[in-house]
């Protein structure tokens, strides 16, 4: 048998933002931030534009998310200039999140998690983003694929938008939501192939503003990490982490995006420091 | 303002299913079949194999359907290969599905429906398939983008595996599945863009081996194509196919791969067009 790698990808997130704190830089080439970056709208354009968000990242936060279709869009191309920038992350301490929400069954969603979380593969990341609707059963063979390599894979759970609500409010026929029954699954996997006192390596995708009481989510348990899009441009604030999230505060992984690129290349360091320092302050209170 | 290209993709599905009946080949270059076709398991190994099976398709059904993530698997080179052979079927009157169960929100999805969906795009295709999990009003401006170009979204609504249950049959504060949520929101939509008497171009998955009654289905009103994995390896059979989908018939794609591919590059005219006639003769039944 193959042994799995260590550390684990849950323990590397721990240990990231124990170093750094939550923040988490998405990379987001769309093509109004290529213009306003002056790049051009292409694969080249992407390519530099996420190869420097790399370089400014490096050293000042622990986590990146590259949003795959923002690359996905320029075909081939695109995924060859994802390449590159995987690899330059590679070359650092960073942790990479693809966000691809990947998700389908069977030896199609294998190959899903191959194309992502093989040590060695062109587009090799470190976690990928996945999508439950097919059941987060469908989802066992990633877990276990992930888990070999040390990698990581983040469950969608709760997202904010309001169209969402009827499809993760939904009841089962336990009358849980359809959010908590994913998070228990997930954390029931957790809970059977993690050291006890550490963290799994299957974490959430539970956006910034969504409500937790409204939402009916039970807790995460065993700790796990949290990936939250919704902070800067979307509307949470580094002052609303410990309100949003309880106690569950420390395995929060902040995403900001537009907030963070919009600033233009040349202030891309001072702003992610500056940002970094908000949520160092918020984290002491 | 632009108007849309006819004719629509519905009317374009519609159209396929009258001149070949409703088999459609899938394209699923996975290791096993690659080393049974004596092909290598790279990106030019799937780039030989889809080629070899859109010729064999070509002329002999309407629809082929390839599922990316056997491309994608080999990063950037896999989609090199994959857009050789979406270029392939362009050449004939083969209808596009591209497999790629993408979902997301804002921005993000729009940047899937333009890499798949855009006219002269690299990966351009006539239809994708989406994943509603983050809710079927989260997909509208993928829907117009679809609809603008004559192109098509196939959402996923019902499959037949198992762990779905959980997500797919849990019940909104209406008491509807969310499979059904799913179907009346995309039926509405078609509803309000369709002409009367046409197809809409936003059609649905559904497995071919869904129990309707047992999944709460309503059903798909005004008239779309359904595409149901399923067929062949998986357990249905062209007999079935009145059985499980009644008067949705009409409607069905019917989607096979291994069954079909796994005859081997020699013998894939003859099996394709051996099934074909399976599927006549059930249909004039």
């Amino acid at each position: 048998m193959n042994q799995p790698v260590t550390p684990s990808f849950g323990e590397r997130a721990r240990r990231a933002l124990d170093a750094y704190g939550p923040l988490c830089v998405g990379i987001d080439p769309h093509a109004a931030l290529l213009t306003s970056w002056n790049l051009p709208d292409s694969a080249a354009g992407a390519r530099e534009f996420g190869l420097r968000a790399v370089d400014a990242a490096a050293g000042r936060v622990g986590l990146i998310k590259p949003q795959v279709s923002f690359f996905e869009r320029f075909g081939s191309a695109g995924f060859t200039a994802l390449e590159d920038v995987l690899a330059r992350a590679r070359q650092t301490e960073l942790l990479v999140i693809a966000d691809a929400k990947r998700g389908d069954i069977g030896t199609t969603m294998d190959a899903y998690a191959a194309a992502w979380l093989t040590p060695d593969s062109p587009l090799e990341a470190d976690a990928l983003t996945v999508n439950p609707f097919l059941g987060v059963g469908a989802l066992d063979s990633t877990f276990a694929l992930a888990q070999l390599g040390g990698k990581g894979v983040f469950v969608l759970a709760a997202t904010s938008n309001p169209e969402a609500a009827l499809v993760q409010r939904s009841r089962s026929a336990m009358g849980e939501s359809v959010s908590s029954t994913i998070i228990a699954e997930v954390s029931g996997h957790n809970a059977r192939v993690t050291e006890a006192g550490k963290w799994g390596s299957v974490g959430f995708v539970i956006g910034a503003t969504v409500d937790w009481g409204e939402a009916a989510l039970i807790a995460v348990d065993p700790p796990a990490a949290i990936l939250a899009p919704g902070f800067g441009a979307q509307g949470a604030t580094p002052a609303d982490l410990h309100e949003r999230f309880g106690s569950h505060t420390p395995m929060v992984i902040a995403a900001e995006s537009r907030s963070i690129l919009s600033a233009g290349p040349d202030a891309l360091t001072a702003t992610i420091e500056a940002r970094v320092r908000q949520y160092q302050e918020v984290s002491h209170v």
